[in-house]
Order: C-alpha cells, then structure tokens, then sequence
C-alpha cells in the first residue's frame, strides 16, 4: 500500500441517473489543495441513507454526472497543507458529511458549524466555493480531501469500521438527543421513529446517556428483538392500532428517523409529547414529500416540532468518546467495496434492507 | 335592569348553517348549575376569528342547532355556587375561550388548564362532561354560566371593553410570547404575522414588554401605519418579493397569527430564525388546511415550529393587570347587539374586515 497521493482519485460512481443502482469504477481530478486541506487514503465508508436518496435522484439532480456518495469515511492521513494544525500524517480520521464551512460566521465560531449560513459545503455533491466551485466526491472512492476541521480523530479503543456511520448516522440522532435534552437523560422518556441506520444508533445513545424509558416506533414489530438489544425497552408498531391512549402526556422527545413520512402521520407523535416535549425530525425524504400537519393539533398540546441537520464537530468527538469509552458498537454489516459490492449496498439501503448499517471495507485490497 | 336569573337564556344563533351570517335571537335553557358555577349577566363580548370559523362551518358541523358563540366575554356576576369562593356578586368578570377543564390532572394543577386531556370544556360548542353533556353557549347572549376558575376579575382601572378581546386575542398571544422569552423580551426579536386581531395584540404586548425590535408580517403594507402604531418598528409586506436574504438569523420569535395559510409559504419564516428561535403558530385555519413544510427546510436550520393554544387563568390574569398598568388598550370597534349588529360583525370578521377588533356592546339595553 502506498501513501503517495495519485493525480486521479477513484471512485464509483453510476454512469447516468437511471443506472444508479449500478455505480462502475470512474477516475476524476482531486479537489484543489488547500493550505488547510489534508488528503485522507479511505479504509472504509458507512452508507447512509442520504446515499440512496442523492444517489436514485430523489432529492434532485447531480451537480457532476460522474458522482460519488459517501459520507461516513474512515481513513488516513497521507497529506496535509501547510496550515494545518489539528491532524499529521499518519493519524486515523473520520469524516461526516460536511468538508467545509465559512469558520468566522458566529455559527462557525459557536460549535454550530453544520448551520452555515455563508460557505457550507457537503461532503459530496456540494460546491466548493473555496475551490473554484469544485463539486466535492465522497468516500465510495480511494481519497477524499477537505477542510483539517472537518476530520475528527478516531480513538485508539474504537475499531475504525465503527467510527465510520458515527460520523453520520450516530451523530445525527445525538447532536438533537443533547441539545435538547442535554447529556444526562436521567427521568427522561425518549421514543426513535423508524429503526433503521439512523434509529438503532439513536437507541443506543438514548440507553448509554441514561434515559428513563427508551421507546422504538418501528411501522411493524419485526424489529422487537434487535431494538431491545439496542436499547429499547418496548417496541411500539404504529400501524398495529391504536396506541396514543396509553401514552398521552408521555415523551420528552420523540426523534423521527424513519427515512419517509409517505405512510407516516405525525398526529398521534404530537399528542403524546408532554407540554414542553419536542417531536424532533432528522428525516430527509425525497423531495417529493412534504411534511403534513393539521394546526389544530399543534394547538391543543402546545406540541414541537424541531429539525436537526447532522451535528457540529464537537459532538462528533464527544461521540466517537461515548462510543469507546463504553464498548459500544453500531450494528453493521461490512461489505467489501468493489463494482458488486457497491451494487448491492445502495439497492438493499435504498429498501432499508440492512441490520442496521452496511459499511464498505477493504479499501486497500481494492484499490492497490 | 334586573339581576334575576332567568329561566332561559337569551342568544343569535342562525337557523342552520347555510344560514350562519344571520344570527337570530332564540331562547335556550341554561348549563345545569353546579356548586362550583357562577352566572354571568353580560355587558359585552368581542368577536374572534374563531367565532367565524366555527359559524362557517368550517371547522365541522354544531354540535347544537342553536348555537351562540363568542367566546370574550365581560359581565356581571349574578349567581354563585355553594362553593364558589373566588368571585362574588357584583364582581365585573371577564371569560375566555374556555369554561371548565377537570381542574385536577397535572396540567391543570400546574397553571396549564387549557391543555387539560381530561375534562377541557370550551366555551362554546364545547361538551360539558361535569354537566350531563351540556352543549355549551358562548356570549352573543344574555348570560352565560360556568365555572368560577374559568372567570377573571377585571382591574378597577380597566374599561370593561377592553377587558373582553383581552381573554382570548391578547391571551392568546401573550401566552405564547411569555413562554418562550420570558416576561423580559430586552434583547429579543419578535416578529408577528397577519395584522388581525390577535395579531395587533401581539405588536402590543411583545412593544410593552421590551423587545428590542418587533416587525409586523402583513401580506400587503396597507396596515403600515396602523402596525407602527401599535408596536411595530417596521411592517414587511410578504407578498412583495424577497425579504429572506437581509433577516437572516434575526429571529427570536415569529408568533402566526394568520387565520389561514392557504396564501402563506412558511418557509422563509424558518429561515430567518436564529438556531434557537421558533415559529410559534396559533393561527386555526379551517379543517380543509394543513400545514405543510418541506423537512429539509427543518434540518437546514434546526428550526422550531410550536402550536400555543390560548393561555392559563394565571397568565389571563397578568394580561389584564398589563393592559391597566400599562394603561394600554386594544383597539376595537364596538358594535351594538342586536341582529343586525351580530350579522355584520360576523360578516366582516370572516373577511378580517377589522380594526382591529369587533366588540359587541349595550347588552343591558338591548336584553332589558
Ligand atoms: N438530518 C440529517 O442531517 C440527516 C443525516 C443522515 C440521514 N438523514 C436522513 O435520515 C433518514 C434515515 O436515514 P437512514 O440512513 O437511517 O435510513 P434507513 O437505514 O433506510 O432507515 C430508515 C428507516 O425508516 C423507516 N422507513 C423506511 N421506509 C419508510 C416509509 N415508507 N415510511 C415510514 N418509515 C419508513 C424504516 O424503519 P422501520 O422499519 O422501523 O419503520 C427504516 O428502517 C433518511 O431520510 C436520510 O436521508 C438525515
Ligand atoms: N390558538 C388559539 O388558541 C386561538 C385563539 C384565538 C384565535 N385563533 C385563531 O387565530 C387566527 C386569527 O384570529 P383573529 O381573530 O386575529 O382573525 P382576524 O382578525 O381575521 O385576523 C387574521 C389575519 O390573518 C391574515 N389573513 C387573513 N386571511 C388570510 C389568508 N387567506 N392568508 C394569509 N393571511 C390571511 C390577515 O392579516 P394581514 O392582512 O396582516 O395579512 C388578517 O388580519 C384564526 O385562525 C383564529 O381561529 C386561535
Ligand atoms: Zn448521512
Ligand atoms: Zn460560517
Ligand atoms: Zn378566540
Ligand atoms: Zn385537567
């Protein structure tokens, strides 16, 4: 294994939007370096959701044809600019979904980064306004390069495979799990709508923080057994009936996760939040979808609604700690990358058919 | 005038629902009275866009044929229970949009009836559960009855007109802007949205409370002058092109008060709220409107989206020593009852042709 940086970083990428389901191996230029940059040689990537939903076009179009998703990237540092500061060579990093941000906004300066309202810039599929507008790649690829801030430092006691869906999926269900309950959920009641990748890290975060009650939502209760493994105390299948009675004046916080809101009515989520309880949504679903709430609901129990976009550096570190400092681990099902592996993780995410996140691995075998 | 209790009250109510912007007068039997009651001889009653709504039908059918509604009402206290210890006769009292709740739960106990899960009882329209199923009637009337919790005592120095939108519009408001920025608003941004009658109450209070900036949200700039005057540093006219761009993470507050979002996007109120602020929403459209938002609007800015539903018997009591304090006042159109009057305050209500409150008057010389 070499840790030259190439001329040409590699990738998978599908060749048009309707064979998206078929990403096939593309060469394309690195972003532009920058003095704050470094360049990461990926070990492995977790896949998200928001993969899938990019990917099959659902939330638009592409701002590249030759696209590569990937934002939960585990790797190491084989460059770094001449400013920076915070990583050397050698170091294991993780990296979300953000490679960029203005840093001098107040956003920037508070720890909230992730809410830009100046220069963010996605990991992949977002343009580079520090670089010449360069549409960034992700991490279904030999490299990355991006902005030092932006990579966290995995703990020595954390296996790397499961640093990598930390840095998307566990930080998005625990930047809203703190900020709006803080870090020590004791007496607390908290419920995650939909257990899929997102939602089993959200049951763990909930059990480890301490919480009173951990409640699933899952739309069946095929999930039982796996969500009280991960920390649930009961499941509660919302299509199965009527629930809502037993639970009004409940919940602190009730964390949607469930990658649509299609066959999801939020009402009965509403009714059984206590007064100052929040019903706090990190669901991005296709475009397509809009979120549908009848006011008068709203009204009657003072409800919330709040929404939360992936979380800031900051929390990424405090939970790739929480993570070590506990042994605990993502359930994840590891797949090598190649053309069919690739294949196959974004078809079964794009159904929700994994338990409960695939990541990609032996990025050295393959691009050696 | 006498202060006999009648044997029957007297109201408008329209014949049938077709026929809902006719009120007539008809005669009913009063609620059954309870220990814990008062009966109310009234002087006046102001007019809400919740009266329209529900005469239009277009919140569902009565739940009565003769239905009279009106729901901000002032009057004489004529009757008192064997266990009423809060009021006695002679006290000049005002009353809400609600008239009994189980006065027991743990909302109730903690200055939070109005979210009663048990036993709430609106005003009007409202099932008395404590009273055989009662169906309730609001104060285009002679009397009305209900319990003494629900029933505020106005200030000496108070005009009793005043008092009466102060019980649902200015609660309604004021509710909502307390519990979310406290009663010092020094260093807040508020924003209020649809000039109506909640809404100029809303430019009063949040002015009265100190806030550092208030801006009224109208959907063209006639109220310009009218929304300066009663609070607001500047009027946005929402309609008029883009706004967005220069109030970009300003808002502390932004309270709905619109009485439909058919013509509304709620979207850009979202994006000019700071990470913690919220976009309280009271406004109660007819059943035919959803709310409907694009989640990724959510996510983008971690926005807050909160319903209030009018306010506590504490904090009704706040208002009113507010306005008196203050030496305040609403600004009202007083209207005499009668059917002619009740027709076109119903009318022109529906249309929001108002300014910015209707309040019907001279009960003593019509009813006498
Ligand atoms: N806010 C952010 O910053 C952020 C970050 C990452 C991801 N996301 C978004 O979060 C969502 C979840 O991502 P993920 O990676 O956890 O996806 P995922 O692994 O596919 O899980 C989604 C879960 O949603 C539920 N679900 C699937 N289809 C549904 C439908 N039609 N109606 C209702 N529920 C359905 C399923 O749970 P049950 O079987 O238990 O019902 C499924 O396991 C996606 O929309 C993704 O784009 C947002
Ligand atoms: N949550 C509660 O407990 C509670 C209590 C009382 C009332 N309400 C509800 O609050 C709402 C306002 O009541 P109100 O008595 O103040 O009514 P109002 O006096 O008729 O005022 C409503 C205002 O909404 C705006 N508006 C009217 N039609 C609109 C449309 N099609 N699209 C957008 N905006 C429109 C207008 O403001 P501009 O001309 O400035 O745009 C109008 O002045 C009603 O829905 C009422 O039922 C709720
Ligand atoms: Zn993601
Ligand atoms: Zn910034
Ligand atoms: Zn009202
Ligand atoms: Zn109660």
């Amino acid at each position: 294994m070499s840790s030259v940086v190439p001329t040409k970083f590699k990738g998978f990428a599908p060749k048009t939007q309707e064979a998206w389901e078929h990403p096939k191996l593309v060469e394309y230029d690195p972003k532009p370096f920058l003095p704050t940059d470094i360049t990461i040689k990926i070990k492995a990537c977790g896949v998200c959701g928001s993969d899938c939903h990019t990917l099959s076009g659902s939330w638009g179009p592409y701002q590249r044809p030759d696209l590569s998703v990937g934002h939960e990237i585990v790797g190491e540092v084989i460059e770094v600019g001449d400013k920076v500061t915070e990583h050397k060579l050698g170091d294991i990093v993780a990296v979300g979904a953000q490679s960029d941000s203005c840093l001098q906004c107040s956003r920037c300066e508070s720890h909230n980064e992730q809410y830009c309202q100046k220069q963010l810039v996605p990991t992949y599929n977002g343009k580079s306004v520090q670089s010449n507008g360069y549409i960034t790649q992700g991490g279904y690829a030999s490299h990355v390069r991006l902005n030092q801030h932006f990579a966290v430092k995995v703990p020595h006691n954390l296996a790397y495979e499961y640093a990598a869906p930390l840095l998307c999926a566990g930080l998005t269900v625990y930047s809203p799990i703190i900020r709006n309950l803080g870090h020590d959920l004791t007496g607390k009641v908290v419920g995650i709508v939909g257990i899929g990748g997102l939602g089993a890290m959200g049951l763990q975060i909930s059990r480890a923080l301490g919480a009173k009650k951990v409640y699933a939502f899952s739309r069946s209760d095929k999930k039982k057994q796996d969500a009280i493994k991960l920390g649930a105390d009961e499941l509660i299948a919302t299509k199965d009936g009527e629930w809502v009675g037993e639970h009004l004046d409940e919940f602190d916080l009730i964390l949607n996760c469930a990658s649509s809101g299609k066959d999801a009515n939020i009402g009965p989520f509403l009714q059984v939040l206590k007064l100052d309880g929040k019903f706090v949504t990190v669901s991005s679903p296709p475009l397509t979808e809009s979120l549908s709430i009848m006011p008068y609901l709203l009204l009657m129990n003072q409800s919330t609604i709040r929404g939360s976009g992936v979380g800031s550096i900051k929390e990424a570190k405090e939970l790739l700690q929480l993570y070590a400092d506990k042994g605990l681990k993502p359930w994840i099902e590891k797949v090598p990358i190649s053309e069919e592996g690739v294949h196959q993780v974004v078809t079964r995410c794009h159904k929700s058919d994994v338990r409960y996140r695939f990541v990609l691995t032996d990025y050295d075998k393959f691009f050696s």
